[in-house]
C-alpha cells in the first residue's frame, strides 16, 4: 500500500509523526507537508509564487518533504513531482483541534484530503478534538484501521472521509458513528487592540454556537465522545435551490435592457 | 438596500470599481476588500495574525475599506466591525477569470460570497470569463438586476449564487442559464526551474480538462457564451455515500483492538 501523508500543522507536528509511525506498518509512506503551520488556510493553492521542496530530517534520519506552501499544494506537488504517481490513499493529520460543522470549510487538514479526492485518490482527514492533545496513539491506530477499510470497500470517486476523534483514552470513547456535517457555526468577535504606536488592529476570536443536537451530526457526536466519520465531497451545487430557482425565470434578467 | 461589496483581486481592481458604480444606483454601498490580490486563497481566514483596516481613497474621494487579509476576512470584519449589522446583500467581484467547475473550490471571490451565506446574508459571486477583460458594463448591470431578483425572491439560508459572465459585448451573449457545478478539472503541471543560485523551484501551471458537455453545467454554459448562474451551498456532506457507508459497519473499527 502506497500512502501519502500531509497535514496543516506543519511537518514537525507530533500528530503527523504519530500517524506516520502507525501507517508505516501498513505500507510505503511518503510525507509531504507544509514547512509552517497552515491552519485555517482553507483550500488555498499557491499560483503567484513558486514552491520549493526541502528534505526534512528528524533525529538525523530523512523524514519527509517540506513544502513552503499550503496543504493543498503539498498534495498536488507531492503526487505530481515527488511520488510521480498517485498513492493508494492520502491521510491528512492528525490535526490538533476538531474539524466539524462549519470548520470543515476553513480547514487546511480537510482541504489536503479534498485535493486528493479531486485527484481521484481515496483520502481521509483526521483531527483530534483538543488543541492540547499529547497522546495520538488511539487516533493513529483508528486512522490505520479506517485506511484499511477504505482500501477494502473502495471509496466512490470524489468523496473523502472527515474523521474527528475525541482526545480521550480509548476506553472512554463511546464508539464510532457515521455522521453528517453539522450546522454549528461561529459567533465571530474581532477584538480591537492598539499596537505600540497607537494604531488599531483586530484579532479574530469568537464562540462556536451549538446548533447540533443529534448524533447524526459530527459536532454533536464528538461532544458525546464518539469518533465521527463524515463522507464529504466537492460538488457544491445546492440541488434543492437549483430546483426552486427554475421558477425564478432568470431569462428575464437578460431580456430586460437597462 | 444596504449592499456590501468585496472581491479577491484587491480594492483597486477595475472590476470592483465597475460593480460599485452600478450598485450605488440601487442603494447604500459599503466596500470592504483586500489590500492585495488574493486569488486562489480559497476560504482562508486569518487567525494567527491581526487584521488592520485602512481607508482607501480613489481620485481624492473615500472609496472603501482595505483589509490586509483574505476575501472571507473582509466579509467577517466588514459586517462585524465596519457595518456593525448585516447588509441586505453581499456582492463579490467582478472577478477577472471564470470561477466554474473545480475552480469554485479555490476561488477567493466565491469564498467571500460563501462567508456571507454562512452569516445568513444573501450573496452573489460574479466573475467574467477573461483575465484580460476591460469592459465590465454588462457584467455590472447583470449583477445589479440579479441582486434585485434575489431581494425579491428571497434566497434560502445557506445558499449563494455563483455567476459567470462571458467577456463579450451584450449582443454576442447567448442568454442566461441556471446551471450546476461542472466536473472539469485541472491537469496540474509544476514547471521546474532554477533560481539564480542554482536551486530548484516549482511553479504551478496546467490545463483545465473539459469534462462538461451539457448546458446544465457552468463550464459548458460559458463555453457556449451563456451567462451561468449556479446556486451553491456549504453543506459538504456526500449524502449518497453516507447511505452507502451504512453497510461499512464502522463500529467494527472500534471493537477491533490492535
Amino acid at each position: 500500500m502506497k500512502i501519502l501523508i500531509s497535514n496543516d500543522d506543519g511537518i514537525s507536528s507530533p500528530g503527523l509523526n504519530a500517524l506516520a509511525i502507525e501507517l508505516k506498518k501498513l505500507g510505503d509512506v511518503t510525507i509531504v507537508a507544509p514547512v509552517t503551520e497552515q491552519s485555517a488556510v482553507g483550500h488555498a493553492i499557491t499560483m503567484k509564487y513558486p514552491l520549493r521542496i526541502t528534505d526534512f530530517y528528524k533525529n538525523g534520519d530523512f523524514f519527509g518533504y517540506a513544502v513552503d506552501g499550503t496543504p493543498a499544494d503539498c498534495i498536488k506537488i507531492g503526487i505530481r513531482n515527488i511520488m510521480h504517481e498517485p498513492p493508494d490513499i492520502v491521510v491528512s493529520g492528525i490535526n490538533l483541534g476538531s474539524n466539524t460543522a462549519i470548520n470543515i470549510i476553513y480547514s487546511g487538514t480537510v482541504s489536503a484530503a479534498r485535493e486528493a479526492a479531486i485527484m481521484d485518490v481515496p483520502s481521509i482527514a483526521v483531527s483530534v478534538t483538543s488543541h492540547e492533545a499529547k497522546d495520538f496513539s488511539f487516533a493513529a491506530k483508528f486512522s490505520s484501521r479506517l485506511a484499511q477499510m477504505v482500501a477494502k470497500n473502495k471509496m466512490p470517486a470524489g468523496t473523502l472521509l472527515n474523521v474527528n476523534i475525541p482526545d480521550l483514552p480509548e476506553d472512554q470513547i463511546s464508539g464510532v458513528l457515521l455522521t453528517q456535517q453539522g450546522k454549528s457555526k461561529w459567533d465571530d468577535v474581532y477584538e480591537e487592540r492598539k499596537d505600540p504606536y497607537g494604531q488599531k488592529y483586530y484579532w479574530l476570536t469568537g464562540n462556536l454556537v451549538q446548533h447540533d443536537t443529534t448524533l447524526e451530526t459530527d459536532q454533536f457526536a464528538i461532544r458525546k465522545n464518539y469518533v465521527s466519520v463524515t463522507p464529504i465531497h466537492f460538488d457544491l451545487t445546492d440541488y434543492k435551490t437549483y430546483d426552486t430557482m427554475k421558477s425564478w425565470q432568470l431569462e428575464n434578467l437578460f431580456k430586460q435592457k437597462s
